[in-house]
């Protein structure tokens, strides 16, 4: 192993995108600084800004909640109970401990209080649960940023998520989501402003960032996943950058500079001309009665 | 095997994007008639227009200018002698039988001759010698079909090779590229008007319909020439429809429809605005004297 850039002592991690050897300390200070230049090169959030994290109990967003709060920023987080049995009960656990540890607030919303029901009385009702388990999140995740009063929320989402499902949209072409594919995204008709500070970190890095702090967090990917395409995309990012070093990152990066703008563009508003506000809930929504809303009627004493 | 789509007897091949068995018989004349369906779809070219194919002796060129001919169109043909020795003379005489066999005109363009030297030379000098040899290849095409008085220049790219170049083009995010990747292109400032016939067709039906037609052609690829970044995104295009058949196509045409256009008016005008004519040569170029004209300099007496 070569030696760290900083101090010249023994690195203990190299990061091929940036060619980069560095010891445990200096590695950690890395991290903190590059996640505080991405904040702010996209002009994510000021430093005074109440941030909201959401967090699931894996690596990602435990890893984005305490290196914001070791830089400073005022940072809470917020949990959805999925009431996916040993899974959501463990992650729950998990998340309620860092919280404590950290400091900080720690909002839990609950599927089966909030809806009636969870994820698991879906999955007996519809094959599609995945993709549905995806909008509920993002909903009940608009909803606790604007109840609780916070401005920005943020995601996990790391360089891998994001590349590997940019290349999804590219292969299908998906120009709706290609134009709303930014690591940061103002608030606009009632949602709340949105960021993925992790967008430029592999999941390597924030694997090894974990690591050397001690986080203990949930390795288990829920159990009721089935995300099999979404892993073809994933395997050939990684393939890719085997074979062609800095490729996942460059992808990304030169899709946001260069091609964003262009799609952009032409969906911009897309989404404002076609949103309404729900009458019964009050969240924005592409119809009314909003579609949680509608769940919540169907399922009634399912 | 299934039986044939058409008649009932039994199939001779499975066309997997296409969900669909063929006899020998039905086979060749699904493959026409498709061909037509193509050039009708992009408007390419019309019955009556003077057509010349670039032949390399590969397959794809050869059947494009066999089925174009069994078609009715009036389709002569223009080989680049690269001078790769045993390579180029066999290729050489492989097209000059096939024209024969065609009972069509074959021009042959020798790079030796027009240029002073070949490819080899070039290899020794530079390492750019197989992007170079591109460049020079297209020129001479260019050059050819306006010095015979033909209207459309035909290339045998395949659906492998336009979607794995577009795939390149994505991860590299080459915009411009994009604004100009589509199956039939215009003349313009003096380039003849351009297209690629067997966009649709895959390279494993090209080579069932050779085969079916006995048409002999060179199986070796050009001996000088390191493609290994091609086939990096070639091979993905292969898993990605191994494990979601179909996506070949899908992306390639999802593309052409829905992404192209978009990014069309973005590099619309590009190539005119930068183009000059070459003060020595007449061939439009982006500067004066043209990198051809500047390379037969170059190589005088080397």
């Amino acid at each position: 192993m070569a030696r760290c850039r900083i101090c010249r002592q023994k690195a203990s991690i190299f990061i091929p995108h940036h060619r980069l050897p560095l010891c445990d300390e200096h590695f950690v200070s890395w991290f903190e600084n590059y996640l505080r230049r991405t904040i702010q090169k996209f002009r994510m959030f000021s430093r005074e800004a109440r941030i909201l994290v959401a967090v699931s109990g894996g690596k990602d967003s435990l890893v984005l909640w305490k290196a914001l709060v070791k830089l400073g920023y005022a940072a809470d987080g917020v949990f959805i109970d999925l009431g996916i049995e040993d899974f959501s009960f463990l992650s729950r656990r998990v998340v309620e401990d860092f919280a404590a540890t950290l400091g900080r607030k720690l909002y839990v919303v609950s599927l089966q209080k909030e809806l009636g029901f969870g994820i698991p009385a879906l999955k007996r009702r519809t094959k599609k649960y995945c993709s549905l388990c995806g909008s509920i999140k993002r909903y009940f995740l608009n909803w606790a940023t604007r109840k609780f009063h916070y401005e920005v929320l943020l995601t996990g989402h790391n360089l891998d998520d994001e590349a590997s499902a940019l290349l999804g949209n590219v292969i299908n072409w998906s120009i709706k989501y290609l134009g709303r594919k930014y690591p940061v995204l103002p608030a606009h008709s009632g949602f709340p402003q949105k960021a993925k500070p992790l967008c430029r970190f592999t999941s390597f890095e924030i694997q090894e960032y974990a690591k050397r702090q001690k986080i203990k967090y949930i390795k288990e990917s829920c159990p009721l996943s089935s995300e099999a395409k979404r892993l073809v995309f994933a395997e050939m990012m990684d393939q890719l950058e085997e074979q062609m070093p800095g490729t996942k990152l460059r992808f990304y990066l030169d899709y946001l500079r260069r091609a964003f703008p262009i799609f952009q563009e032409k969906v911009e508003d897309f989404l404002d001309h076609k949103l309404v506000t729900c009458a019964r809930c009050g969240e924005p929504a592409i119809s009314s009665p909003c579609f949680i809303c509608r769940l919540k009627e169907e399922y009634q004493g399912a």
